[in-house]
């Protein structure tokens, strides 16, 4: 399965955003298409919040990215031109070391002692491989979601290293609903007695809460409308058991069922806690007293910033602040905002809108 | 603190709307004002999920209801003119038998042995309040959110009881993103090891899934927009632990936290879940081939539907459907869609634009 997956090992300490290190930490990533003579063909995705980076097939792993009709021969980001990058994120759990990868100075799992996890960190991990793979300056940075704000400390944090920024439904800061989703998925997870303070062990997991915190993640990355049509007040085909007066009998029910089934048991729970609250605690004004200010430390050519009418996890307004701040200092700005009906997650299934609009930045 | 409260004892049994009966349950209301000689003043209250018959204050139990600036002398529904009549749901555990109440027949409580519950049977028990007060037709009928639901069932059933009808904040039928929310808190309370099936004690609550299931009702009933401006990315006074990466130190997390505090404890888990699946099973369609066939039952000669522009949990859309639908038969529909910010809650604290829109119907 993740026979494309490669490995960098980074020699010596990683110096965290929000203080502590880690110790000789690993960084997964994989590639598509060739670096050009010019190495300036190279462009670097940063995720979501749960995606590996596994962003698409490729002969040595012929299985679906979760991007795989953006990126590959022809697609929107087409790889016979450009030498593409996805890396799993720091902290997360698909090769990048995280609270669930052994410390090599104790010898066990992190767990709770992983140190508090930042959107910078993970965008310094992007920056240590693409500097790994021998690149000074990239074609493009961009992500969705999550990947949007890692895009944007990327670009903060290294100014020039990339001439093109691409942000797709995400924003310059959390703000409070989101965070209120996000605080609520996390004490889901941490009120399961299964969790154990994050000394749970690989047989014995949180899994309840997980399902839980997965099933409001489902809730906020589709949309109210999406639902209405597709699912109305259908009933779901399985028979209720007569003494259940709680069965999940309406569609939806079964399909948050469905959605919680499959994802529980692949993500490692700590894990989730650290990204989800990484996400939490991003804001561009971090880096200078105004988002503005955080935002003029950004030096690219080109950008494009993508919203979604139906997101109400990052709300398109949020694009329309960052389009406009980052236009304010003169750069050239394209923002898109899409009529999906399918939410925060339209850039994963709306394909229709989503490969033209990507595929119109790298023409 | 409830010496306003009455009770009514219905004899024999009562019929629920979706199979099974309740032995001699119990109805427990509280009226403010006089009926008048031609007892043609009532006005009866349906209420939301959570709250009692305790709308508003009076001599008798002086402690502030939860429509204290709608109820009362000189007020919205004037009771120098009106004789309101607010029932605690039936279903509900405030007076009204629920699943918390003794089971006449057993002499145990009912927990999952009551009859799955319908707003069909909230709005019966409501009828017979009335009867029982020797009302033959009501002057308006009213109710927010699950009681706007309430008081459609009421309409349709009793056609005719009331000349008229104000639903505020609710929709002919529960969508399927409002079932999702509602499904899912329902299930943070089953998957609490202390609900056990129904069968917790009353020092042994399922405290940790009601605190969960009450955080999402929270984050449900307002809107982001509010959240935004007032809370921002403000931090907590309280200081962290510093050992917990994941304290709750937003100001929307301390805020959440403290509502959950001032729920949990006051309503019976196996109650809540019963309303709350009423809600999702409510649906006026059931009452003819079509929403329009179910809404032509009603007989009265004036509705007021009222809606809120923020809120997501039942969306203006469908007010705007429920008032163009009510309107299609000829009905005299006045709706009226108010730019409060506090999303579904308005009808409890926007009192600056609901006060008057109520104040309004009565003049």
């Amino acid at each position: 399965m993740s026979n494309a997956r490669q490995i960098l090992t980074l020699e010596g300490e990683f110096p965290m955003h929000r203080g502590g290190i880690l110790t000789r930490p690993n960084l997964a990533y994989e590639t598509w298409g060739e670096l050009n003579e010019n190495r300036d063909n190279a462009v670097l995705v940063f995720t979501g919040l749960s995606p590996s980076a596994h962003a698409a097939s490729s002969p040595r792993d012929p299985s679906p990215g979760w991007w795989e009709q953006i990126i590959g021969p022809g697609l929107s980001i087409d790889t016979r031109r450009y030498f593409v990058i996805c890396v799993n994120s720091l902290g997360s759990c698909f090769g990048s070391t995280g609270a669930a990868s052994v410390n090599p100075e104790t010898g066990e799992p992190y767990r709770l002692s992983f140190p508090v996890l930042s959107l910078e960190d993970v965008a310094r991990g992007g920056w240590e491989v693409v500097r790994h793979l021998g690149i000074e300056r990239l074609h493009t940075v961009l992500g969705p979601s999550m990947g949007g704000m890692s895009a944007l400390a990327f670009e903060i944090l290294f100014p020039g290293m990339s001439s093109g920024l691409i942000v797709i439904s995400s924003g310059p800061r959390s703000l409070p609903f989101a965070t209120a989703l996000r605080s609520l998925q996390r004490e889901m997870i941490r009120r399961d007695p299964l969790w154990q303070n994050g000394n749970y062990d690989a047989d014995t997991m949180p899994l309840v809460g997980m399902r839980l915190a997965r099933k409001l993640g489902m809730i906020t990355y589709r949309s109210a409308e999406e639902w209405r049509v597709r699912f109305g007040r259908e009933r779901a085909s399985e028979e209720c058991e007569p003494d259940d007066p709680f069965c999940l009998d309406f569609e939806i029910e079964a399909y948050l069922e469905h959605h919680a089934n499959k994802f529980t048991g692949q993500f490692d729970p700590n894990c989730y806690l650290y990204l989800s609250r990484a996400s939490d605690l991003f804001d561009v004004a971090d880096h200078g007293a105004t988002i503005e200010a955080g935002l003029s430390k950004i030096q690219v050519d080109r950008v494009m910033v993508v919203g979604v009418e139906t997101d109400f996890l990052f709300p398109s307004h949020q694009q329309e602040e960052l389009a406009a701040k980052l236009a304010a200092s003169g750069r050239d700005v394209e923002y898109v905002l899409l009529e999906s009906i399918q939410g925060h997650d339209s850039f994963l299934v709306d394909m229709d809108r989503f490969r033209p609009t990507i595929a119109q930045f790298f023409t």
